[in-house]
């Protein structure tokens, strides 16, 4: 019986063009990847449950693609768990494996199962997709690439500014104009240090990241409803009405955070990080933005976002430094810091703004119309001396009609179209037709390599 | 608690080396895809599990990994379901999903699926990793990648001819020397027909394909146990014992399929691909195999397979043609051909034979040490300038002992190390070493860049 063919919600298939401007995006990451000496690894898709359980949050458990033990699934269930309904439980006992549902984890599970053959400090980088049960919605897919650069094992801060020039190349050359948010767990602390509201941390950056949807005295109002006091409130105000350069926000973020210890660590570092990324010039614009707080229980100190300056999307490329990677696997002490270009939202992006190369859409340079069996079998051996010469070239496979082989090569935006008729069969030339132009001229293999090179 | 953590059995990780190494395969299939005009598609990893069942025999069902439905997967199931422990039927009201088998069945389904936007002949390669639930072993795995390239909607054997030289090109890159072998399923039926069993033709194909193995009179004695009468196993000798040159192959069973429509059929199309393909010229040896038997329930012409010379492996790559690919999902009379490159075994041959190149093993061209903040500011100026020139270079970011900085640079099989130290500070050179030879010598960044190029 025909089945309606169709794939599971949330998924993709790419055709060629698709994957022509993916890879477009993908070549451009994993060149500038491998100029920085990031060395490529690949982790399975499948990694047991339990190196994934527990490091999403309970949502993220929910969020896991689960896989139904293969031969007697039921073998671990009596029928009292059967009955129970338990879900949790009963999924333990069917599944031992997940797919991955980022590059992180398998990452940290990677570094310490390989320890002994990995040095120290190890740059690594790694583009693959990873799949999450979320609710399908624009933009936001169930299987999706992530490409991520780490380096694990070195505390310096020059770490940081290589990922920000790293940042600055890809995005230069994919002709993105972008902005770099920049901030630092320390200061973050440094400030619910300083208004003596350490354990409030969350509620704090959560509300600052609002002042510009909701305004000051929205989010004053939020963070009296989260308990703040009065002087703790007023001693935020001067944060959150920071303004100016960076090094306007720097000298009065240092004042207001003098007397905590971590806070001026963190100002240091944002420093550090900031002098030494403007001495290398750079093109895309930097901004100190406080209200950065992505991923705020796992990073330690700098926190790094990427928007586009062109379009409305949220980030494009983000990431920090942690200080606990591998702790949950037993290796403690392990400093890393890393980023992730969000491949999806870079595709949309570049669609917005036009900015794949026409060239894209070309498969082949050159097809050869197919006139029949002798003149196919010539054309062949043009093809042949084309294609060692480097040159991307096919057959028509049939001869059909001349106008449905045209039509071919114009839809596929085949560049050249050439002809080896009852006329070129003795000879050793052929006609090439250039397809924009319409001109067209008689030519060796030799004069033709010459002119598709 | 610490984990220990590990991976699924069957699965791998890929340490960076082995990327490099993989790379190199997949890199030389693909520039040979796109040299012969094929055009690149991916789908998802995730197939609805009404695609993939019934696709592969029973066996293949069993062997398909399927995914638990999100949220509460035991909606469907009454409570007498679950106490039936009925697996395929649970399985199928536990699990709409499940990850690729292959690429042929996704294949299809994409070309049904989006019929609309292909136009005929379609040429499409696609390299995505496959997933079974086999028993791992030596040499086979649960995640593996698989490399094809068909084209549907063409009848012409200059397919068959474009796929063999394909084949040559990529192992000829590879520095592999292979043997193509060539069958023809008409070719097994016209046997089959002209000793008058055909609906034997199974058993008298698996029964030629033992003869190196077992000889002619055990071979003989097993189709006497499948029921094949005296005169057709008399009829059959001459089959059995067939050798020499691929011409003489020909022309013996031409002799013998004579009166067998499909079997004359068969040998024409063997002999045009044949002489079609060397007429163009190949490195490889081609050999006329009528025990090759690869698929036979599922092609329907030409069948392929590709040895190894050097090397004791099963086939490297296969292929064949199919005349309904896309039948079961309800597009019939579309007539395709394709072939598969195993990855992972040729991996293991180019392993064996140490066909892979030296260079693979480096991972930047030059390393720059780390004398302190000053010196490593000043060497990111000039890793920027030749990352600008196309050079991959790195900084070690911390300044530690200068041994410890060196033995990264010589266990990363790193070709160039370079060092600004304080006499290099206000100046606008620095030193570049050749790990290889041990010279060093006092370099401009523009040198270097003439050096490194």
């Amino acid at each position: 019986m025909a089945q309606k063919p169709s794939i599971p919600k949330g998924t993709r298939d790419f055709s060629p063009l698709e994957m022509a401007r993916r890879n477009y995006i993908f070549d451009t990451i994993k060149h500038n990847f491998r100029l920085f000496g990031y060395k490529q690894i690949e982790t399975p898709a499948m990694e047991n449950l339990s190196t994934l359980m527990g490091k999403y949050g309970e949502e993220g458990d929910k969020l896991l693609f689960k896989i139904l033990n293969s031969g007697d699934f039921l073998k671990s269930c009596s029928d009292e768990d059967l009955l129970s309904r338990n879900l949790p439980k009963l999924t333990n006992k069917m599944c031992e494996k997940g797919l991955r549902y980022d590059l992180t984890v398998p990452f940290a599970r990677f570094v310490v199962q390989h320890r002994n053959d990995i040095s120290m400090p190890f740059k690594r980088y790694q583009i693959q997709p990873v799949w999450r049960a979320d609710r399908p919605q624009k933009g936001r897919y169930r299987e999706f690439y992530q490409c991520d650069a780490d380096v694990v094992g070195s505390d310096s801060l020059l770490n940081e500014v290589e990922l920000l020039s790293l940042i600055d190349n890809v995005f230069n050359q994919l002709g993105i104009k972008i902005i770099i948010k920049l901030n630092n767990r320390k200061i973050l602390s440094g400030i619910a240090e300083a208004i003596g509201e350490s354990d409030k941390i969350i509620d704090i950056t959560v509300a600052i990241d609002k002042i510009d949807k909701i305004g000051i005295d929205n989010v004053n109002n939020e963070l009296r409803e989260k308990g703040l006091g009065e002087r703790a409130i007023e001693a935020l105000q001067p944060i959150l009405s920071l303004n100016g350069s960076n090094s306007e926000k720097l000298e009065a973020i240092t004042n207001i955070l003098k007397d905590s210890e971590t806070g001026v660590k963190g100002i240091e570092e944002i420093r550090e990080v900031l002098e030494t990324f403007d001495g290398l010039g750079h093109f895309a614009e930097v901004e100190l933005d406080l209200s950065l707080a992505r991923g705020l229980n796992y990073y330690t100190g700098t926190i790094v976002e990427v928007k586009a300056a062109d379009v409305q999307i949220g980030s494009i490329t983000g990431g920090g430094r942690y200080d606990n990677l591998t702790g949950v696997f037993g290796m403690s002490g392990l400093s890393g810091v890393g980023i992730s270009f969000g491949a999806d939202r870079i595709y949309d992006v570049m669609t917005q703004l036009e900015l794949f190369p026409d060239s894209l859409d070309q498969t082949v340079k050159v097809m050869f119309v197919n006139f029949g069996s002798a003149e196919a079998k010539q054309s062949l051996k043009y093809i042949h001396a084309l294609r060692n010469a480097g040159i991307s070239a096919m057959l028509y496979p049939d001869s059909t009609k001349l106008k449905k082989q045209m039509t071919t090569a114009s839809s596929d935006n085949i560049p050249y179209v050439a002809f080896v008729g009852e006329s070129e069969l003795g000879t050793d030339r052929f006609v090439l037709k250039n397809m924009d132009s319409g001109e067209q001229k008689s030519v060796s293999v030799a004069e033709a390599i010459e002119t598709l090179k």
